[in-house]
């Protein structure tokens, strides 16, 4: 298979929403996904993006993606979040998958972030078998708290949860 | 007690640290925190600022901050990520820690993210009440993944892990 890993432009953001809304139905959560194509150019291809994009492709085809954010850590200082790796379902198991994840580390790496974090879904045994064979750590201790849309709302107007 | 909750400014930055420093002892990693005082100074108050701060003072003294920054979910759009929440010791008990919470989420609010996210040890069982008392899911299933420097340039080197 011949593949070819660049940076995203905006043309791809179709297919790569495409992309987001197959690990959503993966993660069971299949209509989670309210982003939309435009939100997706403007927010990354304005002038302060809000995230970088790397692509895989393959025959004119995305078939992956990679993409994050800075973040900023107390302890360490600037750091990167890899929010997404995705490799469609039928590209799988060639090799994609890794191609897009070192795209991601080394150009982190070329930022000069201290600390490269993501999260990842304790029964995915494949996901976290390769990342820990790639030198991350799965922090055991550490939880995920999020407050959505409603509950922002109810908290800010005094309303009862 | 008199407590004003306020936006930091580059003057307090000296004593953030030190309820950064405080925070990393309580999380039993005393000597993770390699940032100081002159990068948050830099990173917060540059023309594009890397993170939010607010803290909280009584008697001329910064005895509590909140600190946060915008990350981006492909489901959501931009959402927001509060890093760090800390009361120094001797003034917890008082609200103070609530005042900086509502403080956060209200300012979150005004930038009318879809969400709000942060981290929280599995063992911290007083902020897990409290967070899921305002409104908060702790996510049972996520796990987080880290890369540290070290595993970083291992990594872009090629070396073995």
């Amino acid at each position: 298979m011949n593949v070819l890993v660049r940076d995203a432009v905006q043309n791809d953001m179709k297919q790569v929403l495409m992309l987001i809304k197959e690990l959503a139905k993966f993660e069971k959560e299949p209509n989670a996904v309210i982003l939309n194509e435009e939100q997706l150019v403007r927010d990354g291809f304005s002038e302060n993006p809000k995230f970088k994009c790397f692509v895989a492709e393959s025959n004119n085809e995305i078939i992956g993606m990679a993409l994050g954010y800075p973040r900023y850590s107390t302890w360490k200082g600037v750091t990167m979040h890899l929010e997404d790796l995705i490799v469609t379902k039928s590209s799988r198991g060639n090799g994609v998958g890794s191609l897009l994840f070192s795209k991601f580390i080394n150009y982190s790496h070329s930022q000069r972030v201290k600390r490269i974090e993501w999260a990842v879904l304790d029964w995915n045994v494949n996901a976290i078998e390769f990342y820990e064979k790639n030198g991350a750590k799965i922090l055991s201790d550490w939880r995920v708290a999020q407050m959505d849309e409603d509950s922002i709302k109810k908290f800010c107007n005094n309303e009862s949860i």
